[in-house]
């Protein structure tokens, strides 16, 4: 993995989660490094979240170091913010930064104390760990009921000089459009204005973790940040952008995507394409009511190309469109023609639905040329499962 | 039960249905009934919707009889509104009334052509067998997923004269409020109105069929009709109009519970209780959104007092509040006070858990006076299970 210069990773466990695998990580960036962040849209936010907002007015955007746990979201909790100020301060001493350069960040279950104490004691075991090629301990130290790291990155040349990203997420469950679904960290050595950064990220989110399902619920931690140090030389400039842009689509959409592969109890990524629609939003809206759709999520995990379900389930998205001009097209085999049933071999489509990639294309003949994709997973027994028991 | 006068029912199988019960029934009313109806808001509307929309309103609201299907949705079909009328003309022959008194109704598979010969070839037994004593045969013949058959009546006293309703209904899964969920006929022996039909109609369904959720799908089918044939001799006024709707009221709000208990795979009935919203409209918006988090359903699928996951899915439905003024109590148990865990037993919650029914208090403490209550289910293993296999 081709990591941005100028960064350091440390991960260990603290006892925050039962079992004994690392849940607490540190990122520093050896430079003040420019931040920008998207946060969960739900009322209820984590103290976590509070600080970092805080902690990023305060330092006009400079972050030094992340200190993230999994394992107790620190949410709904008396001691919320002293707890992440605690932490914040114990990480900024240790590393000689102001506590506002440092940007706290919780997974885990809600409601339940957090002892400062697990963390600040770890603190000093952590900077002293501090090391380049700690990335992906940091990525595992951050999982919570996923079962596979998540990263990936990418690099741009610019002007004959190299750039590079590198991302890392978690959440497989809780996932829902509209906001920085789960934890994210992505870090680059471009050097760029939190403005353009800002701006990079929205429109990196907007077709990445803003198009992903996994079961419509929202967390009060999502958080996504972006920080760039400089360490490349490359500063992004009108042409660049666009090349660092790109990048960045990818590796949040890679990310994004990951995600989704490891929806709790999912045992098949669904790709949602959307076309023909009066406009980018209604697409997305068409294409969210579907992929939220319990009954059409249920129906590909059995294999059973019900197109019903897709069209009625896009009935119920609140836009308007005319269900005789719509053709639906299951893993490539035409389901519906002119909201009719088209003729096909269910037991031919069958087979082709047990694959471990479901591709659903939702077509308006018309004028619209509002086109969106989408992802989101089936739904099994094993979310129940896991869900009806992930406290106790 | 205590059936209204002037009505008789028939039900039988028509071969809709692969399994070899009832699946066509047939309510007729002895003489002209004014009638109202509530339909699916989904884009996509059935042909029998279509139909049915027609014949009210060429009739002016004159219902004679009910052509009810189960088995076949007669949805997104080629052949769907000539089938739906072809139907009624049969039924309307054989009764000798106009077409349009005959009102359509359809529930089962979306997509697959309804043959019309099916229940034409069995209006003429059905009309023989018709019998005042046959209400649960129907209520019986339109369950699809169902387990159970889902009755309810009321009788009130008005001016020395007995007026009754009696109403039965279908569904177990899509059900979402908003609608008409599900297909629902209400008959009574009352005399009133269409405006004032439309009125308690209206009513009745908002604090009863719109306050429920067993999964967030709504389907392209439900009906909800109210047919008064003035039997009883007694016409509604001012005054004993606020005793006929609080029998209706009742007799709605038994249905819509029903149907919530024999949700897909439920093992629990969950009452949700929201007090001290802004407004009637933020408290069932928070309700909703409560009900159709599938971590929530889930959670009490698993009897764990997971309260986090309720706080967090009042968060994501988009009202403004203050988490710090939020109590909640599960089971008569406070959980969260002031937005923090309250002092509880887990263990001994649990255990109250386990019970078939679930509480659910969420409180807002401050100037609000906006409350709503709100039915749902938990979310087993067991829906999956139904939805994977429902149409192979």
């Amino acid at each position: 993995m081709n990591l941005p210069a100028g960064y350091r990773y440390a991960a260990t466990y603290a006892g925050i989660r039962k079992d004994a695998r690392d849940d607490l990580g540190l990122i520093v960036s050896d430079v003040p490094a420019a931040a920008v962040a998207v946060f969960t849209r739900n009322r209820v936010q984590a103290a976590p979240l509070r600080v970092a907002r805080a902690h990023l007015e305060k330092s006009r955007g400079v972050v030094r170091a992340v200190l993230v746990n999994a394992g107790n979201a620190n949410c709904a909790t008396r001691t919320g913010v002293i707890v992440a100020e605690v932490c914040c301060d114990a990480a900024a001493a240790q590393l000689d930064v102001p506590a506002d350069q440092v940007f706290p960040s919780s997974t885990g279950v809600i409601g339940v104390e957090l002892d400062a104490s697990l963390i600040t004691d770890k603190v000093p075991g952590l900077v002293g760990a501090l090391s380049a090629d700690r990335f992906e301990d940091v990525a595992r130290a951050i999982l919570t009921t996923d079962t596979r790291m998540k990263t990936a990155n990418a690099t741009v040349e610019i002007g004959g000089k190299v750039v590079s990203i590198a991302g890392m997420t978690k959440g497989s469950g809780m996932i829902h459009p509209n906001m920085a679904t789960t934890l994210g960290f992505i870090v680059t050595d471009a050097e760029a204005t939190r403005a353009d950064l800002q701006a990079m990220l929205n429109e990196a989110v907007s077709r990445s973790y803003n198009r992903i399902s996994v079961d419509g619920d929202t967390s009060t931690n999502d958080t996504l940040l972006l920080m760039a140090n400089g360490a490349s030389g490359v500063q992004l400039d009108g042409d660049s952008r666009a090349c660092f842009q790109q990048a960045l689509n990818s590796v949040a959409g890679s990310l994004a995507e990951q995600i989704v592969r490891d929806g709790e109890g999912a045992r098949k990524l669904i790709r949602i394409e959307i076309a023909g629609a009066a406009d980018e939003e209604s697409a997305v809206r068409i294409a969210r009511s579907i992929a939220n759709s319990l009954l059409f999520k249920t129906a590909i995990a059995g294999s059973d190309p019900n197109w019903g379900r897709i069209l009625s389930a896009a009935g119920n998205s609140g836009v308007e469109f005319d269900p005789s001009r719509v053709t639906i097209w299951l893993q490539d085999t035409a389901v519906c023609r002119d909201g009719l049933a088209a003729d096909f071999s269910e037991e031919e489509l069958k087979c082709k639905l047990d694959e471990p990639e479901c591709t659903v294309r939702f077509v308006i003949d018309g004028p619209g040329r509002g086109d969106a994709r989408f992802l989101t997973c089936d739904l099994t027994e094993k979310y129940i499962e896991i869900n009806a028991s992930y406290r106790t």
